[in-house]
């Protein structure tokens, strides 16, 4: 975007160089001070476990008065009231946000232009947040392409343990009763295993701390994954093929609210 | 292909007048015998409870010396003995054939010319069957552009259990899990909510009758599902974060197996 400046801060001397090898034009440094002067927005993006200790070395910083700290965090509940007190006695103030964007990579060779394009963004904001903040919170990724949806922490990891954690933990569980026992089935494997299973390649390290985050949601989700699955068998042992095609039905009627990309 | 004549019965007028509109070149009509006289090789396309009834019909018919009757269905065991033993009396031979391509659409609306592209396709030849017919039926199918592979009736419905018929359970799962308390949640799905999900868009009738006629291997497969989320209920409730990210990564290690597009 004309007249905007990026920055980027990394743990690793590495990442910085690849940072200033792929994109000439932006500062890269480890050293978090130097990023940090005059910064006007600061994005969080790191395992969440990693995020009150970064926090607190930011805040610790001289920083800009009109400061905002966002996160791109897969669970809010808890981070957000940490992040917020880190904050409180700084210039700076911390406001949660999680775009629905990415794929099983990670890594900066796979950015796209295009990541966040009608992408869900979901921003949390609290009794604290100061209205202001919350305008050029939503300014900034609506300017990235997002739609923004505002929710409480707590209402946020509920929704995300439904629509993404359940998910990707299916997706892992699918892929572990399918090949656990004999992996030679995926040579007749098509686009149904495919798809259904794409996310279990997802960073293990990154969403086993999501999930351990997230658990009471997740745990919840799970259940009710489970006594789907136990309708299922019942009806499949009973031989009720009535009950098993209103059952798919339901499912279809469901899945198909989603609109066709 | 050239020097090839395709021609096409359904039970429904509407279904025959649809292929004329779209394929004028194929012969299509209501009438079984005027379509068998003089084929080579019949596919049966239909819901597999309802082959044994049509197979017998073709049975009844003028057929050629040399026909070869498969069919397209998802599970083998029982119907390939079945459709062997009604044209054991004729002209004919049954062989059974299962190509693992497709969509969560049905009709001829979706069809698509690279559909078989590179796709397995399974074919399922007993003691009975002759080589010469096994040899036929393989090169059908390369020149539609499948891979082959050969198993017994029973193999298949294991190997297609695991990589098929799980994976749409699943997906049914994962819906009804997500949407059914509250299908609000879907405004913030992002890509893997939509992968993982996608087969469970597919014909619930279709389905129901393939779900059932494999129930022995499909029950065995979600039993296999069942206690993987139990395992994963465990550890997230006894908080074990390093069994659940061997838990992840061994589903990685699984998926990655696959390759890439």
């Amino acid at each position: 975007m004309p007249g905007v400046e990026v920055r980027v801060w990394a743990r690793r001397a590495e990442a910085v160089e690849e940072v200033r090898r792929m994109l000439p034009g932006v500062i890269a440094s480890t050293d978090i001070a130097t990023v940090m002067q005059g910064v006007s927005l600061a994005v969080l993006c790191m395992p969440i476990q990693h995020m009150p200790g970064i926090a607190r070395q930011i805040a610790a910083c001289e920083l800009a008065d009109d400061l905002i700290v966002t996160d791109v965090g897969s669970v809010k509940g808890g981070v957000v009231g940490e992040l917020e007190d880190i904050f409180m006695s700084t210039h700076g103030a911390f406001l949660g946000s999680h775009p629905m964007a990415g794929s099983q990579h990670t890594g900066l060779a796979h950015a796209r232009g295009d990541l966040f394009h009608q992408a869900a963004c979901i921003v949390t904001p609290t009794a604290h947040t100061k209205p202001q903040h919350l305008a050029r919170l939503r300014t900034f990724w609506v300017k990235l392409g997002c739609r923004i949806q505002e929710m409480t922490p707590q209402q946020h990891d509920h929704c995300v343990a439904r629509i993404s954690h359940l998910p990707h933990t299916l997706a892992v569980v699918t892929t572990l009763a399918a090949l656990r026992q004999d992996a030679r089935v995926l040579d007749s494997s098509a686009g149904g295993f495919r798809d259904t299973t794409r996310v279990a390649g997802g960073d293990p390290e990154m969403w086993a701390g999501i999930l351990m985050q997230n658990r009471t949601e997740v745990i919840a989700a799970l259940e009710d994954a489970s006594s789907a699955v136990r309708e299922l068998l019942e009806m499949l042992r009973s031989m009720d093929e009535e009950a098993l095609r209103r059952f798919l039905a339901q499912a279809k009627a469901l899945r198909d609210l989603l609109p066709a990309v």
